[in-house]
């Protein structure tokens, strides 16, 4: 395809040779002759000019190249564009491979996919295009809407609901019973974990990330919301729509969060707290309260973000100045 | 079951009507009429009261409702009773999938159900009503006694041992090599990892916790302990009876651990230090110590929390008060 | 073998007598008669006198001791210099296990074990004395060299390539899908990942970890790097050779960290950041920019370690003397 059809399909304008045949995408690290690639600062168009590619997808504003460009306001976001225009994700062929144990009372829809060593248990209800990988395990009456992908590995208790298009990565485990206890005299008894965990639509999940059931009511994951490896969402959860929550995060029990919160990674939220739509909580934060809406926190514990940058500055100023400090008190008093 | 019926398992004082028939139990969240609740705070109270919940369990000191109150020392305790009353959990029947793959050096016990794709290795021996679920591997000689209860995907190293009515959720891995290595001259050299894992009566293990095997001791959970999702047990760790460890929390190698002891999530404890009793310590802590039976400490380094709390109300008040302070020290010298 | 022969193998010096029969290698804990066991302190050295144990391995300062002792200068590496002479692991014999699903396509070399329920898809290749226990996952074109040991229930994504002697432990995920998203206009757009991991020689990965391919570049660990338990590694990240990274650390998308590199439990680094050579990393901390080679850096944020610790003096000061401080601020003003 030729540099002016690309730019085309991305609303881009050319600065260069239009006619340039186009024959690959890739990053700047890797691009040969024919590639396109993409840059969206300074710093990368320098690398992106001393590779191989043919044509460099770029902002509005950047400087001109001695390389063919194409400007557009996202470069990523036009990238990942033509991307998926070249690489629609084909439908697998409908597929029980031999050694999973499909449970008779289970329900297969079409143009499933069932690798080896699959477990679906009693009642599971499975539909149309979803793809089920090695080695994972649907207990009862798992509900799996159209074209959700498990990859392998993964484990539902029974009763789990995915909505359509969800992706689940391999070592994930959803439904497993939260961490409700009562103490009485000295002993500990287990409470009763019977809620179920709902995902919706467009979720993904990353690896070996754990959501726990509700105990009486549900865990809930919002629509289009990603979730990163390795993290916890607790029992009675409900996280709204749009979230990014990166890897190792943990949130606690009962917690609610609005739409579009992102959290940077290893951050933690107490149990029963309510946090805002568009909040942004910083990596490592400790949030032991609840938060208002379009908020942006960081720290241990979590303040407004400016608050805990000031904090920081004046404790390094004091330990600066700590001599002439402790000298005065001693000697006034 | 009459409300008054349920009063006297449980030992409760009904107030209201005492006949009502109660049906099924529920959350605040799900209650519907017939069904018995319960409220531990007037918050609580006041949803219940909107619910169609025909009983709520609840204190002695709330106010009083409406509705049918049964009033307890603990609710939350005597919801749970009743549950388990009516909610005995069945023996399955004894069960091998043909899927499964048990050597023939096993021993299996009576009442044993085994899933599909389940490995059990040589010399292992299961005990009477366990139950191992699908994809899950049993290495080498484990002991696995009574009542044990193994989900999908989780995976035993060589010799480890649960005692009786132990719950390990899907993804946890238990007795895998320590993380033990002699550094000589630059190069990274394997310290033997020869011990095992032994984790007594009652334990309940969360979801991808992951479990180290002793280096030359062994590596112990003690009776009656519960260990959230995603925690990290390091090698030769010892940990008392009856602990309540939440999620994503990380024990150091060696690092001894007494009875009652609390974390909070996120928490951490260096290694070859020594815990005592009752210990309570707060989430996201970093413990860089020992720490003395009964004491509360939380903050990154952990310290007794009152104190914890003083340092940051300090820093507040002289972030806040930071003009005066920082003008009279350049002023003054 | 008699104590004169054991302290040759290990350039050691006898004290006591040189002619005792060992016959076995313990912990001080489990040392019983005829038993070798090792002391690196004071402390250790009466722990190991009081037991049954007939030598001590010990160093070169230490005093004397009614027990023989072999003296040396590094302890714990002669004690497992004499472990591997004696324990050298015995090959596996040739095996596939006839529930496991190997494709066609796949290349097995030589001496490969291959457990129940693995299940190995097209056009992977693996090398000679490779052992691969029940329950992982191996997907499409993954390259596996001689002597890899990968544990139960462990998955590799498409295209991984692990070389030489690299072992994984039980739940490790290597090669799932960074996370990469674009926001447009309050949606969310999953970016391609499209790179691979390389994993290098002798490289151990602990339980539950998970390893991200690279989104347009490539993941890479550097050979003899030792990762533990429930860590993350983003996508494009490049570690060094002989890394020691502790439990439940997290490195984010595209950091570059050199040769030697320590990280203690639960550290975290943020993302597009270069940490040096010879760079130690306390536990718990946020890394939140570059550091340069041989720096020692602790805390949240991290910054070098006598700056964190004199931070917490000062701040510890500032409290216990606030009394005086707060008055005078607002008497003079």
């Amino acid at each position: 395809m030729k540099i002016k059809e690309l730019a085309q399909l991305i609303e881009g304008f050319v600065e260069g040779d239009n006619d340039i045949d186009i024959k690959g995408l890739s990053g700047i690290e890797k691009a040969k002759s024919g590639d396109l690639t993409f840059a969206i600062d300074e710093d990368k168009l320098k690398v992106a000019e001393r590779s191989n590619a043919s044509c460099i997808l770029t902002n509005r504003t950047i400087r001109k190249s001695s390389k063919a460009l194409i400007r557009v306001t996202n470069p990523k976001l036009s990238f990942l564009i033509i991307y998926n225009t070249f690489n629609t994700p084909k439908d697998r062929e409908s597929f029980i491979h031999p050694m999973a144990t499909v449970s008779n009372s289970a329900r297969i829809g079409r143009n499933v996919w069932i690798g080896p060593n699959v477990s679906i248990e009693e009642g599971a209800e499975i539909g149309d295009h979803v793809i089920i990988e090695s080695n994972s395990s649907i207990k009862k009456n798992c509900e799996i809407d159209s074209f959700c992908h498990i990859y392998p590995n993964v484990t539902l208790y029974e009763n789990t609901k995915l909505q359509k298009n969800v992706t689940l990565h391999s070592g994930v485990v959803v439904g497993s019973d939260g961490f409700g206890y009562v103490k009485d005299k000295g002993k500990i008894y287990k409470f009763p974990q019977l809620g179920r965990v709902i995902i919706e639509d467009d979720v993904e999940i990353g690896s070996n990330t754990t959501i726990d059931r509700g105990s009486l009511s549900d865990t809930v994951i919002g629509a289009g919301t990603k979730i990163d490896n390795l993290c916890q969402i607790a029992h009675n959860v409900k996280i709204g729509k749009n979230a990014l929550i990166a890897a190792q995060c943990g949130i606690s029990g009962s917690t609610v969060i609005g739409d579009n919160v992102t959290m940077g990674g290893q951050a933690g939220i107490v149990d029963n707290v309510t946090i805002g739509n568009d909040v942004t909580i910083g990596a490592k934060s400790a949030v032991i309260g609840s938060i208002k809406s379009g908020e942006i926190v960081w720290g241990v514990p979590a303040r407004p973000i400016a608050q805990t940058k000031r904090q920081m500055a004046v404790l390094s100023w004091l330990t600066k100045n700590f001599e002439i400090f402790s000298k005065k008190t001693k000697k006034e008093d």
